[in-house]
């Protein structure tokens, strides 16, 4: 019985991984029961079977995603103090996730915040609630930047926010469509200028001009 | 016969129109004839016709979609001089694009260009090519405006392109996305800063601080 259950769960596993894989490149709208089934020499029933349909295996597998890119860049920065150090922790490990992350398309929030802000419905809510907590995790750390006086009190902690935010998506696309092997490091030159740039006065790296 | 064209053009403008619409917030490859005939009121046989095969439609509305885009942000803002007047006009119609833009679903080439990035042919390439040009437009401005003196010599045009892309995919996503209403005035402010902040020292507009 034990034995079963953790081979359902295996099988589970390998059905999500296979579907992440693919909705990388095609979309997660895209995902088709019968070229997983295919890659994974299962029958069509076997594959959503263990979802219950094609929409709980697409909520599984965008679940999935979400929590490969927290494994990636958010679990290792929370090793570092809160503020400043944790936000120049989660930029390197950001960086590093663009330029060989666990997708092998890129950036898969990123592909399915896209395809799906248009299209009303369950999976359009965990991108979005996704997002949205990625993004205030990014802002609390701001503001514990700011309390600690590492970033200037006076800086809007969304202007921030946005502006890394841009920067990974900006690079995303420079990686995935335009080839452009230098964009991740960009993308830290460019997160590093930011954050130092919202330093007060006194703690910024070098002058500017 | 002249008037035969100009319906002929007439009816493939109209599918073209659509297909946009439909694509803008289903995606490209998402395209349905059949629902695509429907809203036309059309035969399946009639709105591909025009283009020989759907991925003719697709071709000819990813095409409609990037002039779209040029229309409203390029066009206007060669009426200023080259560098940074005309990189000036640019961010402020490029804002009035992402906040009031003609596409239902926010920024057409930004999510195509997520879309596409995995799956190669040539709507890929097409929209490869496109993202390629509009970001090489920004450089040489951003190159006319060192020429000129109103944007540091030591800068890197490539890093504030990449910036100011950034800041739009940004928005595109905090409007289409999450809803959130002050984004487009955000990014104008944050495109603004950008600019400014490459500026030369002598000619910057305020204090940083």
């Amino acid at each position: 019985m034990r034995k079963s259950a953790e081979e359902a769960q295996r099988t589970r596993d390998r059905i999500i991984g296979a579907a992440v894989t693919q909705a990388s490149g095609q979309g997660l709208t895209g995902l088709t029961i019968g070229s997983l089934a295919e890659a994974l020499d299962m029958s069509k029933a076997g594959v959503v079977g263990p979802f219950g349909s094609r929409a709980g295996l697409q909520r599984a597998a965008l679940t999935r995603a979400v929590e490969m890119f927290t494994q990636a860049v958010v679990v290792p920065a929370r090793a570092e103090d809160p503020g400043l150090p944790r936000l120049t922790a989660v930029v390197d490990a950001w960086c590093g996730y663009l330029a060989h992350g666990p997708f092998p398309h890129g950036c898969f929030v990123t592909a399915v915040s896209c395809e799906l802000d248009g299209q009303p419905g369950e999976l359009r809510d965990l991108i979005r609630d996704a997002v949205a907590r990625w993004r205030r995790f990014l802002r609390e750390e701001v503001t514990a930047a700011q309390a600690a006086g590492d970033i200037a009190a006076h800086r809007d902690a969304d202007d921030l926010v946005s502006i890394l935010a841009g920067i990974a998506m900006a690079a995303n696309q420079e990686i995935q469509l335009l080839g452009d092997g230098t964009a991740a490091a960009r993308a830290g030159r460019l997160m590093h200028a930011a954050l130092d740039a919202a330093r007060p006065a006194a703690r910024q790296a070098a002058p500017r001009g």
